[in-house]
């Protein structure tokens, strides 16, 4: 069995590479050398080091040579431009064969780490978390989601199938059936497992009270102006226990205004849909022997 | 035997409902419908066809639905913000299970074309073509390689495999063993395939006089200035009828600048790495009977 | 992308013919067909009829025939000995090939609805849920747990990344470092996400005072004698509104009087460790034409 | 290429937590440390020594920690109540994460070596063999049949495909085509590997001369009454080389009674299907440090 | 669950073409139409009809194109130089990506029917069968036997699991740990299941006679002269009733000789070791249009 | 992830014993030691050296045994009938469990590699370069290139994917069309990537005019006699600097012919096609104890 992380590095090894690195087995002994450092060419967060170390051990395996990771900075370390981040040194075919990987891996993630510090950082005293969404790149959500806990941010649900999440369109089924939603929700309660919680979108206030009738667990405020938010948030702490999350286009610009009104959650789909990737690279130096 | 949108699609659905949406089964009874329209909310190109045909269907076959694929634009399309770019209709379960899997396949490689339509646009005129990278999204390079088609761009190599592409790296080692960079490209093509291609990375002018004199294929011009790279274009032309690119941080402020300098290519890796995410929506409606 | 059920059936079939079935292959024509019933031997639940229906599909498409399912009975169905619970008809090689895989299935998940649906009997009036643990069947746990559902239980959580679950290893850990139960498990609140549910096991009315005061969502009692039970009940609600679950050797002749103690949800193991495969049978006509 | 048990474990280790282990992650360092004994709390025949070794050790490579197997007593081990089995020390989030896996399929095989053993000394004396069926659960096949080996048991043909056994539904269609039973068989005998064994299923004793003069390998006395057991044995000694193999809802009671009829072998489904699963458990203790 | 024959068409129509045929995509619209015949260069016997099927129906799904299998002759018939094998008509882009495949399938599963047929009829009315070996190429041995079956061969056990064959390897070690050949293969007896035949290797006469007081199915005469066969042959009907197989370098020169000793089963490594790959042609007229 | 010659091991192994190897599991005990020499048994060329390596590696794994390389030449090894070209000792259940697999490979890869040196050292002296084609066994083209490598020869394109190869059907539909190849050709170079080079089959002198205007990488003179190769070469000559190959049914008495046309390539669907078998042996001697 592998982790998530080695699982994405291998699927990439062998797209990257199906049949070998023909400039590399062509040109270079397999006796040469490199010596390679990870270095920020911007300020940002880091994450992705499960995933590089992954690409150099997996490219060693498969080259025959051996790499070695002398060091390697912890997802969420904080870095400016210069620092020095990693260093490997081993086989120059090995570290070739996983560079482009690698590099791929840690600017994509370390962008979305970097994209959460800033909107975590702009609601701070708040007592909001910033949480991501469902909208990840398929085949990474495992890595992303831990890139956003790596710049500090909360993970949402992981996925369709462990949280309950009611949307309008759930709704508008159930009143064209004439269902009420109180009893509508009630009735989800007893068809999930008791460790399931149930959230509800509710985007417009007038829905908040059949909503609450039901004891869910989480309600969430989509597309509300901040005034709207802070009156939902005052009905939902007057008649329950339940969290109240923020959604709907939410930018760093303003997020800090959202975390004012007293949610406790701001899940934004920018952290794993528009995070920029962040510079960094491989300074290596190749030497024709040990 | 699966396509690369079929396999990408498998492992996003999986990843998405490991044991099944939770939300639709406890609220949905299994004959509700849905009627969804693909709506731009931006202007752009379209990408990502087969992704979105490739979700519903087997959405429908993991819920047991039954979903109709009424329309969608071919990718390539260019769009405008409201345009209606498709339809699907059938089982409401199969439908929502496939919503976000095909928005983020869509929306992210939409966002690709769209980007490489401008870097297109930008360069009309001047015979040079842009090309991508290998700074691709692990797992994702068939699809974001047919997104820069579909958006008017041409590919570059696949893979580490099916180009040589030697770099200041492997010449670095070459030269520390005594070999001059003319036999060692010589070397190189008694080594690989006839059928193989060789590009050689440049990074100084006084470089190409060796590189020119292996006879090799292409010749990139790494970081270069518009004048050296207008230099080295016409050193190649003069010598040799190796195609030139270029590369190195070009951006839509400097792409015409650069392709005016004559090269033939123009490599971008922005194109899948900073392409924003295009905002497409399913606008869906629910009902509770066929 | 295949239903679990699909998969399971897909590897029980390779497991029980790696190359063909010889016999049926040496002895049977290829237009050789049979009718089958698939016949109660004893009363119960029926479970399995999805995997049942994919062992015939796959079993049809391997062996190049063609099966028809004529009829089956839904899952949940109560049946008495001598019920016919399904027919299918086609071709006899495919229909030997799939039996045992069918059958293996139907009298494993049918044995585990027909518990389940005792232990929901002995319950009935109480308010009380009976679920299961995942004391499952390696590589069975979706097909068990919808077992489970199809004799009226619920499930508890999917598996150790849906919920947390506190145990007393987890807690003696924290003891040991100093750490106070109440401040523990809000730390947990803090690092999972907002949609998972907080669960905690405890072994002694002692420890429910802490662990009420962290406001978790599931109070586990384990082991604890019917009258603790009651004064566990009593001590949650008057504080919480937790649910309470009780576990531990609950068995047919103790659950009812489990139950009455006024607890939310009552696990047992074994309705997934301890069912009886249930008799059921294919009884086949094969002939020798069409 | 992996072993049955490491294929078997790497799927239920998936399964058990898709995501990990949100509790211990949520709540233990990284450097707790876990020592636990595995305990029979009741008396049997332990199997699937080789699949808890598996388990700990994926859950090690998984979770990054390191767990040593101090001593794991061996296949076959019969036991009493209160015995110590077995020991592992190391990373408390690996033991936790493999400690499910582990106990399940050490229940549930032990369960099924300890029934086997139970039918095994029943019969003993006799000379006949007990066997296992193809009534497995579906993808434990390799590991339930060790399990049979490990009480004492032999194992019947693996799979529909490495061993002839024409049953009355095979029979039914040759007769219906008017060949008759001994230049069937031996047309298969033809049309087989010479290294396939031959059994035949007889229902009445009236069967016996045909299926005989074919030559058989092994004839199946299928439902007969111990009398007419030891008849058929009888006629089949006088005029044959062939085992004689019994079948039919046998159970403990009757074994023994089955044996003493002098067949060579009694096939019980009970074993793989009905065994009660053994009670077994880890007792852990978690500590702060290592 | 896939076939054999698909499983390896599946495989090798990545392998052939992991993205795309470029020369097709570049060169025929995707309505263009092709019409092809399976012609035989050579006379011989037809074996890999299914793989040929899987081949065209994958590429068709593959490609988005449509082909239609018209006729295709089954595997074992004989055929002559110039005869028309089969045809396929459709989508010129499906029919290319195919067309390799389907050949290298075809040429090398008809060398092998091809080849045994001539050993098949060299042994004509000798009463021996010609068998397969181990000796095939790795991943295709299901396709290889398939085709000595197509040839009118035999197949020998299919693998190290489902029949016993006892070297001179085994009996090596036997003898030097004391043990006698004769109590050592009644001991295998006990050990595996009664479905199990038991072959013994011997390689000279004297061996004989302890091997056939063991009650063995099959004695492998191997590397003997014809006259130290025709004795062995005499030896083990006299004594047994076991099957006498021969081996050791048998060609076309000398089978007819081989079988002539009254052997049953000669095996012959060269059926799927050295054939010659049949030349069968692909007869392809593209259109332009459907 | 894991190299072409284990991922073929892996498979190769799995179809060779699907669940163990039942006569060493029933003979020897495990403790059992064997030692083997790899001999060479007919003069040779050597490949498939890592397939070697990685069968007893994976065999060791399997059966828990230990299993060490002594020696092993390297691939391109050149050897006469009697060379020791490798030895093992170890584990006697992993020897013999590695040891058809591992003499599969080696016997048949080693077969290409001896046929290639035959036809490399035929045209030693001309220049010209012996190549293979995409005639391989499914499965395994990655080691049959090497082995082509091993024995001399260069690899052709590896797939349809990545390199164009244009063929007399895809000209028909294009002159079909009233396109003429030409602008045909020129506008294949538009679309596939400038890394991609192009080749072109002549079937006549008289087209070769109109290819060599659209600018080719390489000419395919394809079934032409020796001098219209010689009339082909001066004409590329003469106006391009494109590469000429010749192919169509050379063999190694026709090899130097048309080596001495001047042509620069020649391709041998031989090489990988009707190679045959070379004879190698596993000299094994199992000891009872290490």
């Amino acid at each position: 069995m592998s982790t998530p992380e080695q699982t994405v590095v291998a699927a990439a090894l062998a797209e990257d590479a199906p049949w070998g690195d023909v400039t590399s087995e062509a040109l270079l002994p397999a006796s040469a050398t490199a010596d390679a450092q990870l270095v920020a060419r911007e300020g940002g967060v880091l994450a992705g080091a499960a995933a590089a170390r992954a690409a150099f051990a997996q490219a060693a395996d498969l080259t025959g040579g051996r790499v070695e990771l002398l060091e390697l900075a912890a997802d969420g370390t904080r870095f400016a431009a210069g620092d020095v981040l990693g260093r490997v040194r081993g086989s120059a075919r090995a570290v070739l064969r996983a560079e482009r990987v690698a590099l791929n891996l840690l600017q994509h993630l370390s962008g979305i780490a970097t994209l959460t510090a800033q909107f975590v950082d702009a609601v701070a005293g708040t007592g909001a978390r910033v949480v991501d969404t469902r909208k990840t790149t398929p085949g990474l959500r495992a890595l992303e989601r831990a890139a956003v806990r790596a710049g500090g941010g909360s993970n949402h649900r992981w996925s369709l199938s462990d949280a309950v999440l009611v949307k309008d369109n759930h709704l508008a089924v159930l009143l064209a059936a004439g269902t009420d939603v109180t009893s509508a929700l009630r009735g989800v309660r007893e068809r999930v497992p008791h460790t399931t919680r149930i959230e509800v979108e509710v985007d417009r206030l007038e829905q908040l009270e059949a909503v609450l009738a039901a004891d869910v667990d989480v309600v969430l405020l989509d597309n509300l102006s901040p005034a709207d938010l802070a009156e939902g948030v005052r009905t939902v702490r007057a008649r329950s226990r339940a969290l109240v999350e923020a959604s709907g286009g939410v930018s760093l610009a303003t997020v800090a205004e959202v975390a004012r009104t007293g949610v406790d959650l701001i899940s934004v789909g920018a952290l794993t849909q528009n995070a920029r990737t962040l510079d960094l690279g491989l300074d290596t130096t190749v030497g024709a022997r040990p």
